[in-house]
């Protein structure tokens, strides 16, 4: 079965050092010598994360034969941002209950006397 | 090396069967059973699904000891929320520019007299 764009984005998304390159990009292209170094990485290794981003369309690569300068394409994580944003009403209601549940705590605790 | 939160979280949505198990869940709690139905999988399957969406704390089981029902946990996609919402203003970008793209195709069509 073919893997899905979304799911392939994810997937992509999922490794640290992958999301530290993204991260790098974000501030102009780089080359993969200059985005493996500050990875305690061989080149191979970093060269390999960067083919994941490049086959999930996050990064997109120069034409100059020589340097093929690596730059960030953010069009994938806008079908992220859309599927997590169906959910936003679901941790937000997470988030009132732990506040209300921290609230309560702290009403508890002064009533017994160890507030300040 | 530990696997962090967000990276655990990113691999466990990125898988189309588990997205589809959380978009259940979103109506309400449901038993793995109930959850295995629509999927033509194996009951082992979608349990290993349930149990990587588990661990991720997207999901979380109940106490009743037979049935153990499903609820959706949505509080780790805020993190996903947060990391793409700072690549918004590229994404964006790119769109803006495929737009400019396709209003000069339109433009070009319409010059060419091949538009209505």
């Amino acid at each position: 079965m073919a893997v899905d764009h979304l799911s392939t984005t994810l997937s992509a998304l999922a490794d640290p050092t992958r999301r530290a390159i993204l991260a790098r990009l974000s501030t102009g292209e780089r080359t993969v010598n200059q985005l493996a170094e500050p990875f305690k990485m061989s080149l191979p290794a970093v060269s390999k994360h960067i083919k994941v981003l490049e086959n999930a369309g996050l990064i997109v690569r120069g034409r100059d034969a020589q340097y093929r300068p690596c730059r960030l394409e953010a069009g994938p994580m806008r079908e992220v941002s859309d599927f997590v944003e169906k959910y936003r009403k679901f941790w937000e209601e997470s988030l009132d209950r732990l506040g209300e549940y921290l609230h309560e705590l702290q009403r508890k605790e002064k009533k017994h006397g160890r507030g300040k």
